[in-house]
């Protein structure tokens, strides 16, 4: 994985991908999949739903990090297996083949064979709606990976990938944020 | 457009696709271009941040109300320019030919030439965070339409195009909302 300037994090989730979340708590490492999250603020900023019933919840509660590791087409049934089990009884690491890496700055692991990962730190979380808010710090990519097209949850089991790419950079030249 | 069930309508933004949001005040109409939404419950709930700086905060804030549009990529210049101009000075449906239909809960109109509308009523505002909380009343699709791929914003001006569909319902059943 190389370093990704921060300041493009949140081009990574933007396009609504599904991702995964790990989290650690107590040595062992956990796993979840995600599509309700969007990004707050392009320094980057990202919100995310989850409850007490979820495993990683209590993770995300006591240790207030998280790493967002984003999976492509190629692993799109891992992502499914992953969102349809429980880290309460199962190692999702060892059951779905998965490589933990350790991050720069979280106890929580990157994902080797995903595309990106970004290390996120919890600032806050509005109990009243279930929405963590995590500020990216560190962000890294597999630049020599081939396939980078990630897919998009419809919410009955299917998933759209991402097709192809259109470009209207000019006539958005006054909104986009520096660096990007 | 066809009136589409509620438990159905969280399924047009859980992929992440831009949206248009109409709000009405004063008797005049607005729209806003925005990517940064996310489901939070079936029921519909969804999210979505938006600043005084936008034109439309001030309607969200004062009717509590607005339709979420689902363009497609034929759209994409429309919604690109749509989020490069302000409510301020400008009557958006006027100018980019769009056509607006009375909804059935809001005074917010619907988009004629989206996919898909949903009324939307605004049940909390996180303030700190600018994060509006939406529960969606009717949703609305045109069932005719050929052109039924929308657009994902990378955030630097390019935008991917939904590609294929992927299936992985037999292995989410158990994870699946009832009636999708």
């Amino acid at each position: 994985m190389k370093e990704l300037p921060l300041k493009r994090a949140f081009m990574l989730l933007e396009p609504g991908p599904v991702i995964l979340l790990t989290t650690t708590s107590g040595g062992k490492n956990n796993i979840m999949t995600i599509s309700w999250h969007m990004v707050m603020d392009f320094t980057p900023q990202f919100a995310l739903l989850t409850w007490p019933w979820n495993f990683s919840y209590e993770a995300l509660v006591k240790n207030r990090e998280c790493v967002i590791a984003v999976p492509t087409v190629d692993l799109a049934k891992k992502v499914v297996g992953i969102g349809t089990c429980s880290g309460r009884d199962t190692d999702k690491f060892d059951k779905f083949g998965l490589t933990p890496l350790r991050a720069k700055s979280v106890q929580a692991p990157l994902i080797k064979e995903c595309l990106a990962n970004i290390e996120c730190r919890v600032t806050d979380h509005v109990k009243k709606h279930g929405i963590f808010v995590l500020d990216g710090v560190h962000a890294w990519i597999d630049p020599g990976r081939k396939e980078r097209r990630t897919i998009h949850a419809i919410g009955d089991g299917t998933f759209v990938v991402d097709g192809r790419t259109i470009d209207h950079r000019k006539l958005m030249l006054s909104k986009l944020p520096p660096g990007v």
